[in-house]
């Protein structure tokens, strides 16, 4: 099968299939999912706990865009009840590197960006 | 004006305001926008263009957002026909930088993401 991709790829290109994974990566959820998944591996329900406000569906969704893009893994042991996994890929440890630096960043700038706002 | 931050902020809970800064800052367009305007000032037709397939009112809209954030700076010059710039704060390019470094990421794994998709 043929994958067209504009090279070098680029996100400013509205055309670009890069767009699809900064879509993915940085939806909120994607990014906070990214973030939760950075401390290891968790299950569905432990993973909603962490991602506060997420809903059940868009948990789902947003974890099977990321596991489609080759960041999150699932594994589903064959118990019973169901026991599914996930995790960050290798490759999904290197964005969550990069996302996480952003979360940190807005956690620790967060006052001076209130300030903005309550100024303007 | 009192303005209550849960401390330290946590991007990881639903009630904390840095959800609202990861959310302008992580929409498609938000990424964008900052990507865009790490190279300099913009006047806003420039800046759509940059932008490829962004609408007028999006654009304004994510604008709106950061300039809230004390992200992005605009500054209307009172001229006829008018001339407005939009230029990144000091704090706005401290988030470009870890923005764009997520966005560079992106482009320079795109191959493997696009693998991991028709692999699946």
């Amino acid at each position: 099968m043929n994958v067209e991709v504009e090279f070098p790829p680029n996100v400013l290109a509205a055309d670009c299939p890069s767009r699809a994974v900064l879509k993915h990566l940085t939806s909120q959820w994607g990014v906070l999912v990214m973030f939760a998944l950075q401390d290891g591996t968790l299950r569905f329900s432990a993973l909603r706990r962490r991602v506060g406000g997420v809903s059940e569906r868009m948990l789902a969704q947003t974890l099977q865009a990321l596991e489609g893009d080759g960041l999150v893994l699932r594994v589903a042991h064959p118990v019973v009840p169901p026991h599914v996994e996930y995790s960050l890929t290798a490759l999904g440890q290197e964005a969550a590197v990069l996302v996480a630096a952003l979360g940190r960043w807005i956690e620790a700038n967060l006052p001076q960006m209130q300030a903005a706002r309550v100024g303007a």
